[in-house]
């Protein structure tokens, strides 16, 4: 099944792409590879902001991820036209808000992970990852989520 | 206006290259992509060591971005003659030294994005971006930056 | 000498691949890159767990960086058969789970690109390379390690 069939079968609306915080692009493409800005989570949930686990519980932090990874699949749609010209999803990059001590960072982050093989499918959802828990991100929120995403020619 | 003109007419000179604090090189490349190793800022001016926002203003620290992608502009130009062989900046990837109830870390990193699209104009400067708070940075600067440029063939 | 009569000169022998700790892969390929996912040290290995200096010395830490980067080294020998496949090492990127005030983060990354560059010689060892340190890791480990690598046709 196409990856825009499956947001259809399990009822998925993508939410709008919004503009970037600040000078930046949401997606800059090279060859047939394209680069996304770090994403976050819909900024109009208070809660979602704040530091992992303290403000925002890890099953909270986990949706968050989930969001922010459908903002990104809105971003590839804008930029691309459909879900179904992704190739291969290459690389994820992920930053948790987190107290020092709060090392279930793998965890959170699988709520953007899954959520890309629920829709995709191992084949093509299935990345390499990178996920690290930072002191501060942007306007708070409590997760932020890039991608390195290959295209079909 | 070419980026080595604009330079010229905005009276900016772009500081020397100085070789990287550790075993790695300033810069890679991989067919017509640039790698850029994260760039400090100019490690002579002790202004631009610390935390953000305690021992640097969110102020200043925008001026150290300017300063450190004013450095990684210097290693393109250094490794490929002129910074006018640059098709596209495709990723920038910014870290900032900052306490844990910094928030503000996008307008720090626009003294950067800014940077960019001032010389090379929107088409070519504008960039993908992931900017994070992070608890620690070498040397004790207040910012790093990377960079994935494209360059003309 | 190939890197592979190197490691054997060296009587180096890699560590077994390890399952990623989470809903990822161990690494893609998108055309001649391969990305690997952040690797982390041997995880048997308590005294790789916690955060520098105050639980893993940056001694300590250095050599986790050097166990990190040879753990990602047997990743790219389980992918392409051979690590005499590598064309070059063009990007690493390091996290150091560090306390806010622990500023030689790129000494204890030497662990990782001087290995590199031992194992595989200037030419094709040496590498872009982006440092930093952050609040937390996954299972607390020291250090986490990320690559590209551009493969041989």
């Amino acid at each position: 099944m196409s990856a825009e069939a499956k947001l259809k079968e399990l009822n998925i609306t993508l939410p709008e792409v919004t503009k970037p915080v600040a000078s930046y692009l949401n997606a800059v493409r090279s060859g047939n590879l394209l680069y996304l800005s770090g994403g976050l989570p819909d900024l109009g949930l208070p809660e979602f902001r704040g530091k992992v686990p303290t403000d925002v519980t890890p099953e909270l932090a986990k949706e968050a991820a989930r969001e922010a990874i459908l903002g990104r699949l809105a971003v590839i749609k804008a930029e691309v036209g459909s879900l179904d010209a992704v190739k291969k999803f290459v690389s994820l990059q992920a930053f948790v808000n987190a107290e020092t001590d709060f090392t279930d960072v793998p965890q959170v982050i699988n709520g953007a992970s899954d959520t890309l093989v629920e829709i995709f499918g191992q084949e093509i959802g299935s990345h390499s990852r990178t996920a690290v828990g930072v002191a501060s991100l942007p306007l708070n929120v409590c997760v932020e989520i890039a991608l390195v995403v290959e295209l079909l020619d």
